[in-house]
């Protein structure tokens, strides 16, 4: 059980890095590592090998199971507590229009499609066609709030009023989403938990809407009053970690009892208590972090283990599938945008942003598929359409904006550039012999950069305090920006504005004309050596590779600097995207 | 599952925090809310329901003993990552002479008893003497690393010369322990695993020493390398936090492979990594927290699910096995402290905290159990053991030390005491106005409060700086210290070492003969508010459980304030109990 639990983590989080590094969403690595550990590929090659390791009966079988159902009530904590209410409120108007209209429309289009044609969308023989439609409408509707806020975050637009409006748009959509596939689920019986009654659908239905409107006013109300009392009178940080995760398992007890599947009861948990403002970062950052880097790769690995995905894939289901999913997306998001007075090029990056499905739609089908709602083909195809639309987002929206994706320095700073130990004892002297590693590095010609760069500094010292120096320069015909960083352990005379001597240079070059690389770079670094002993830390460093290693510790666990433009309000961002620990991006 | 996870998790946690409150670890009320959920209460009175929620057999029983082995071996992980072998090595001498008089002692009394009256000791009928022997020799002679840690934190031991002793010794101690342990389980046959190979006890033995001599040497070498280009080069902080978590479940699968309990490579793999300063503080933080706040209460309330505390209580078989853990641990350990020079004193201080045995004991006897090494009523006794020895020791020391107990100014601050919003424009007002509330609170004279607290405060202006202000005074035949705190929003002159206004009085009352209370609490309250933005944290309180929530979470996990004695090397302390995180106390 352990070598399968490691392995499928493991795998999981290196190909998900692998699809970070390639700019895509992690969940697709983390897929991906599942799909060749189980059926498709290692059970092909080595079957029994394969059933060893990954046994699909048995006891082991049973326990792996219940594990990621455990995980799988974690997460939808974490998911629960990234969904911001007040955000979607104070958007309010156009985020309804777009959240309302990317609903109905792919649900119309959705639940026409299977109930005319069901056969050819999968549905296995002897299943009830309304429940087959129903799922199919809601798996077409759904969006994927944390996959969105990593690609917003990815192309710099988070902060935007456009971003918040796409955010606010998709926590609509989500919760709309997860309580009709809740409702769905709970229409099919009980087989869900041997202690839950049978019940009527209406009832389940009154049940669900009841548990979710208390939960969603009351239960926010009593768990804002409750936490800082735990905070106070019980211990620190214990305290308000375990009362969180206990909540999140005595609410998916509670959606067991009602007849539900047990994550919604934790996803309206995570709801709740996520929007408090007592509930501390630190706290926040243990919970995610760990669900979000254990539980999260395990469980979707481990999809790929019960699917063989080269047998079941069906391209003319899958093409279908993926037509209606995206096209109903796109109609129903850009008209609602347009409905409420956005301009057209708006409405489409919205749109776009709103057709990322990321691993909601995953979780919808492996549960569906577990409880027999569809077949392995059917999951096949929502998986593929996760992946496509989770793809295309980003590079799409980019397109349409005529924008680029957003840096950090760390991005294009080279190995070769790093000089660990400055021997200049000057400063003319130390930017002279940054600038030379740097011009070898990248092939420039030394004089020139040297030159160019000493005038700058001239100009006015790029000393910013705290011990770091930016010195600067704009070159004609450089294809790219390069950064080179310097350390001198003695410090050198720099005329900062605290006085104090510099210890870290930073050697930024870039194009003349730049479209705002040198700005974007520039503030990126200060930020990031921005707290007060950022440069000792730095000079800690023995390596290139420690350097980095204190330098991505400083970065934090976010993916692109944070630029708040002003005027905009910044709360959505801390809580959907910039907080500690979710950088991993999945969703 | 759910329901009884929640179930699980919550009363542990409540039960766990009574202890607490109690001055007793956490593990003490951790394992009465599983006796309370177990057949030995809630069995009796609802056979039933309690078959419902908490089945001993089927489907859902092995779940949950599947995720309680999960649990159990990140819980080791954690308990490895405590261990520190460069603080061993510091203090090598005489803790190598407490640790194997602690460990011979009570493993050669322990033997021969077993040995001699096996049955006396409760060894089915049927089992290996020699095995039984050993083990009952092992469970007398392991320590309690958290437990020792959080006992000398608490009585501000932690950080003295006798404290890093006893931590060393009781870390040498549950090294060789857990090593032992691992061999008698492999000798008992591969049982553990069904993907293990059988294997002679020699080759288990060879085996086991090899893979703890690799990760120890080689592992621990290779480990402080390979972390920072993890952070380097993949995503912060799921890198790192994955990787740790992926090698522990690897590290028990390699132990499972040899024959050995999976805990066993965890443990192994905690102590390896735990130990390198390339593992950051947030990265070690996330995993201990929840592993300890979610994890291990779940595991030491299941505990009392499967035993029946008053049915399997044997007096007789208590009281011998106690006097044989404690004689020979006291008699042990004080020997070897004597022997290396410690005064009679010293050695009997260190003697009783060698003697807690805390979790690692109920630890050893729950695997035990599992494997059929023991049963019911020597697995109660040793927890019985594991118990008595763990309350007796703190206050047990303290009175040989003839010290006592250290606190927080939180544990003295009076509600009744806490002025949300001064009135006072002035600084003698406000004084005047805080006495008056302190004074009222505790029954004091207010007069005589404010002019003592005026004439000191005349003398010089407490005010530190940051915004705070200490205004302080002795009083004749006060009983104990007593704190109250004012807030003024506007802020008041104060004559501050910075020039900035104050706006948090932190008012302290103490006896004319006070032992030391006053600068201890100063020190207390000056650490607390040191943070550059504490004290507009505190004035974002609007009531008292509001202030005393951010109070605590600035003082953080910690259970007292830390003072390092001058002269005394703290690497320890950040090691094995200040870490954030790490004020469970559980162990």
């Amino acid at each position: 059980m352990f070598l399968t639990l490691a392995l499928l983590l493991l795998s999981a989080r290196l190909l998900g890095e692998l699809a970070k590094r390639l700019h895509q969403p992690a969940v697709l690595g983390e897929l991906a590592a599942g799909i060749l550990l189980g059926p498709t590929v290692f059970g092909r090659l080595a079957p029994s090998a394969s059933q060893t390791i990954f046994p699909t009966s048995g006891e082991e079988a049973q326990v792996l199971r219940g594990i990621i159902s455990l995980a799988l009530v974690l997460f939808l904590l974490v998911v629960g507590m990234e969904v911001n209410l007040a955000g979607v409120r104070r958007q309010s108007r156009i985020a309804l229009a777009v959240g309302a209209g990317g609903m109905v429309v792919p649900f119309g289009l959705g639940f026409l499609v299977a109930w005319m044609a069901p056969a050819l969308l999968g549905m296995s023989s002897g299943s009830d066609v309304m429940i087959f439609a129903l799922f199919f409408a809601t798996a077409m509707s759904i969006s994927a709030l944390p996959v969105i806020a990593k690609t917003l975050t990815d192309i710099n637009l988070l902060s935007s009023d456009l971003g918040m409006v796409v955010i606010s748009a998709a926590i609509f959509n989500d919760l709309i989403g997860w309580m009709i596939f809740a409702i769905i689920l709970g229409m099919m019986g009980g087989s869900h938990a041997a202690a839950a009654p049978h019940r009527e659908t209406v009832q389940v239905v009154a049940l669900t809407l009841g548990f979710a409107g208390a939960m969603l006013t009351l239960g926010r109300w009593l768990l804002h009053r409750i936490l800082p009392w735990i905070q106070a009178y019980l211990s620190w940080p214990g305290g308000v970690l375990s009362f969180t995760l206990a909540l999140a398992l005595f609410g998916a007890a509670v959606t067991e009892w009602i007849g539900l599947h047990a994550i919604f009861g934790s996803f309206l948990v995570g709801v709740a208590i996520g929007e408090s403002s007592h509930l501390r970062e630190r706290t926040r950052a243990v919970i995610e972090q760990f669900i979000s880097f254990f539980f999260a790769p395990i469980i979707f690995a481990s999809i790929g283990l019960g699917v063989d995905f080269a047998a079941n894939f069906d391209l003319p289901l899958v093409a279908i599938a993926l037509l209606i999913a995206c096209a109903g997306k796109l109609i129903g998001c850009s008209a609602g945008a347009r409905l409420s007075g956005m301009s057209t090029r708006e409405s489409w990056v919205v749109a776009l942003g709103m057709n990322s499905r990321g691993a909601m739609e995953i979780l919808l089908g492996t549960i569906a598929l577990r409880d027999q709602v569809i077949n392995q083909k059917t999951f096949v195809a929502l998986v593929v359409i996760a992946l496509v639309t989770s793809m295309m987002a980003g590079p799409l929206m980019l397109r349409v904006l005529g924008r680029k994706r957003a840096r950090r320095f760390t991005d294009v700073l080279a190995a070769k550039a790093f000089v660990l130990e400055l021997a200049a004892a000057t400063k003319e002297d130390a930017i002279a012999e940054l600038a030379a590693a740097l011009a070898s590095s990248a092939g420039l010609d030394e004089g020139l950069v040297a030159s160019a760069v000493q005038e700058r500094e001239r100009s006015m010292s790029t000393a910013v305090g705290n011990h770091l120096a930016i010195p600067h320069a704009r070159l004609a015909n450089l294809p790219a920006p390069v950064i080179g960083v310097g350390l001198s352990r003695p410090g050198l005379a720099f005329d900062a504005p605290d006085g104090e001597p510099v210890q870290v240079l930073v050697l930024v070059l870039t194009a003349i004309n730049d479209d705002g690389d040198q700005i974007d770079l520039l503030a990126d670094i200060a930020s990031t050596f921005k707290p007060g002993d950022a440069c000792s830390q730095a000079l800690a460093a023995r390596s290139y590779t420690e350097f980095l290693a204190v330098v991505k510790a400083l970065q934090g666990g976010v993916g692109s600097p944070s630029r708040a433009l002003p005027g905009v309000k910044t709360t959505i961002i801390v809580n959907a995207a910039t907080r500690p620990g979710n950088g991993r991006g999945s969703g």
